[in-house]
């Protein structure tokens, strides 16, 4: 039986979410139901949530885990009444962050979360247009204006790794896609030259890069494993001959990607 | 002069950034310069750290406030030398839960995110693709596959919304702005008929919809205060004339709207 995990908070429970699904990562042989309840902002909310959870420890005789990240603090009068075990984020870490800092923290709903400023708000949008603009080598090419721009085969992770990078970081990230044509001439693309500093290279093992075409184009020559292999070995020969930095998304998730690429090109987060 | 605050992980950072952020943002009348330093994962890179912190405290005479989640306890030991004043999300949250368990957690390196999974990170993909394919009325419409198709005036958000929810929970969000014409008709566009279930709305203030179009088209009839008015009051007017749910973006986050959507449309975020 899967043990359930809650991770309630005031706001959009993001906070509560990632670092609850992070300490449960760590119990790797328990399986965990794991749901997320955002918004619980009234006390009607809260009292149903704490039905909720009292029905589960009742009927499974094992209490739910709660990860909770609630500011207010009548509905966190009315959680903390819940038959659960709960780990309390912000109690827990607030009072000592308060002592240090000698003053006291304003427990306002809604002002827990980043990203709700409309400076970031902004950038972010502006961010993901960019990136949607200029993704693809066909579209309109405002290379100047990058932060980076990601190269690589087609389906090498490049699209995913560059709306990332605009929704959480607000960089501004373009992307051109190294066709066969330009392997075979074994240099840069001339619209590429001026940007050089830009570039970031991705790369992908074959066999995955295989299975990866071959759901959008199966059985073509675009998506045979010779043709995998030959474009993968161009396009890192040609990261080597330009010496642009480059790494495998292979076993990477969007996250790790985007953050690897951010730490090796240096390029500084929204705030 | 701005407290210095870091985020330390030997993974992406995301938990202790996520975590740290919304924690400092509970003390609006200080200043925090916050960096994070992910990938803090050998001996070499976690002493150089130490040396900068130990700097940073010499040299102002005021703790940075490191918030942790490294796994490694090489790592963590020289780490833990820092003269900063440390929040260690781990160590704190994991022993009750250890005990709760009844099982001991496995620090193991790169374990202590979601997302690194292979099932994962192809739904992810497969969302962002689908959301790129099915973004704006004139592109492929695969609305029979979709979770959720927003609909709403050009620029109320809908694309970054689409591509957050891909990215954030795996969720397949097609798009389909209603313009001048469908609006002036006053029903429903007849591509979008059959899988009414599957709209939801989202509307903006009119003042700040025109500050969005003029900087993509200065001065144009498209982006006059009346035109905002106009098409925001019509389309306010469908919405509730044919039951669509919606919401207004205008002082929302777009994690904020995403989360928003989820619940109130009761989609599944991916595990």
């Amino acid at each position: 039986m899967k043990r359930q995990a809650f991770f309630i908070s005031d706001g959009t429970g993001i906070t509560a979410e990632t670092l609850g699904h992070s300490l449960l990562t760590q119990f790797e042989s328990i399986e965990f139901e794991q749901t997320t309840l955002p918004y619980i902002d009234t006390n009607e909310k809260a009292l149903e949530i704490v039905r909720k959870l009292n029905k589960i420890t009742e009927h499974s005789g094992v209490m739910p885990i709660v990860f909770d990240t609630i500011v207010n603090q009548s509905i966190r009068d009315i959680i903390s009444k819940a038959q659960v075990f709960k780990v309390d984020i912000f109690s827990t870490f607030l009072a000592p962050l308060e002592k240090e800092l000698q003053i006291h923290s304003s427990y306002t709903v809604g002002k827990s979360h980043a990203g709700g400023d409309n400076e970031g708000y902004k950038a972010r949008i502006d961010a993901v247009n960019f990136a949607l603009d200029n993704d693809d080598g066909s579209k309109i090419k405002h290379f100047d204006q990058a932060d980076i721009i990601l190269v690589g085969v087609s389906r090498s992770g490049k699209t995913p790794t560059c709306l990332y990078m605009a929704l959480q970081f607000g960089i501004k990230a373009a992307n051109y896609p190294l066709t066969e044509e330009d392997l075979g001439e074994m240099m840069l693309p001339d619209v590429l030259k001026p940007f050089k500093k830009k570039l970031f290279g991705l790369t992908i093992d074959p066999e995955r890069l295989a299975a990866i075409r071959n759901e959008r184009k199966s059985n073509s020559r675009y998506a045979s494993i010779n043709q995998c292999h030959y474009e993968v070995e161009e396009v890192e020969f040609l990261y080597q001959q330009e010496s642009i930095s480059y790494l495998s998304t292979t076993d990477l998730s969007v996250e790790e990607i985007s953050t690897r690429i951010m730490l090796e090109a240096d390029l500084k987060r929204l705030a």
